[in-house]
């Protein structure tokens, strides 16, 4: 038993110290032209950058029209979407989201206001619902821009590698 | 000591391994009706959704009177309390907050500009006290609109629980 | 070997609970007049608050001359190294910086806009370099104002003490 009780004592200051190196941080950036990396890893939290909207109807450069990003809800949907690719990438989902800030620019077609019944429409079909009840803690707020002209909406996500 | 030795080594192993495995997370959604979660659990750390004020005064519908909200300092103080009692529930406290993120409308009484000291006057009666020192890491800064129209405040706060 | 796996199974319920109260949380706050704390750690992560940039020449008393900030991109380089200096007193580097949000102000030398290259011109010279090609997750956007007039940039990381 004594022996016992040093090996405890030990593998409690063993113990400690793993838990204290325990935090592997991955930068993921896998386009070297982007000035910023997709997501870090840093032990079980997952930080990504702020996602714009790929556009609706790219630019068609024969014709000589431009891109096309639709308006609040449309591109709020892009947005999900391409957050949910992001994390299935790297072994998580929707339900692992536990925190999400949204930057709304101003809607033209609202005004010049922050549409959020847009933003609302297509956030409720990725958190809250019956298959996915996970909802994460939000912060939403219009700014003054985004760094894209085009961009209505850019939502950055923390998600966790829960056990 | 042999055995010892490789009990040790087996159970750094298992340290390592129960280390990487303690991120137990835990969405408090108590509103079934609430898109978002009050807060979110991630291990240690919780993260509260962005807090707006309550009303100083209540709408009274009988009367037809629209509900009061106040001024910079009024709605940050109510938010404070807000902030402090949410933490609470969760067996924390404001001297666990460790990171604090402030939204600012233009206030109408300050010509549309953000009223700094109307923050700081609520701000203060909570951090950086006699009783309670501990301060947290903070940005503040003014944005377009807030998505209650009445709304001249909206903070967040990161709040981890210490050893 | 009863023992060692009796053992094994103490161990591994102490570094459960070794690994639950690692946590220490660390409030940087030298300076007793700020309300708010330069940094907190909390475990491996460290929360720096939004940093602005120092002046490019200080007020003259004498001559009656305010300080001079720059523009998006001086004030952006006064930044990073501000950053940098915090990051290695507390024994860390640009390369652990894991998430960053960049809050800029209208540029009156760019129309009121938002001045992106300037911020990416000070930005890639520590991020994303040969000697180090960390980069972080980062939102940027324009804000409708920074708390002090004079600032066009408030930058705020979280950075994690890596293994």
């Amino acid at each position: 038993m004594k022996k016992m009780m040093l090996a405890a004592a030990m593998m409690t200051g063993l113990a400690a110290t793993a838990a204290q190196a325990q935090v592997a941080v991955k930068h993921i950036q896998p386009n070297e032209k982007s000035p910023i990396a997709t997501g870090v890893w840093a032990g079980d939290t997952l930080y990504l950058s702020g996602q714009l909207a790929d556009p609706v109807t790219p630019a068609d450069v024969a014709k000589g029209t431009p891109a096309v990003y639709g308006d609040t809800k449309t591109q709020s949907l892009s947005i999900f979407n391409k957050i949910q690719k992001l994390l299935k990438e790297q072994g998580l989902d929707m339900k692992d989201v536990v925190k999400m800030t949204v930057f709304l620019a101003g809607d033209p077609a609202n005004g010049g206001k922050l549409d959020f019944p847009g933003l609302q429409a297509s956030y409720t079909q990725f958190f809250g619902t019956k298959d996915q009840p996970n909802k994460p803690a939000r912060s939403a707020m219009q700014v003054a821009a985004l760094v894209a002209p085009t961009a209505l909406v850019e939502i950055e996500v923390i998600a966790v590698k829960g056990k």
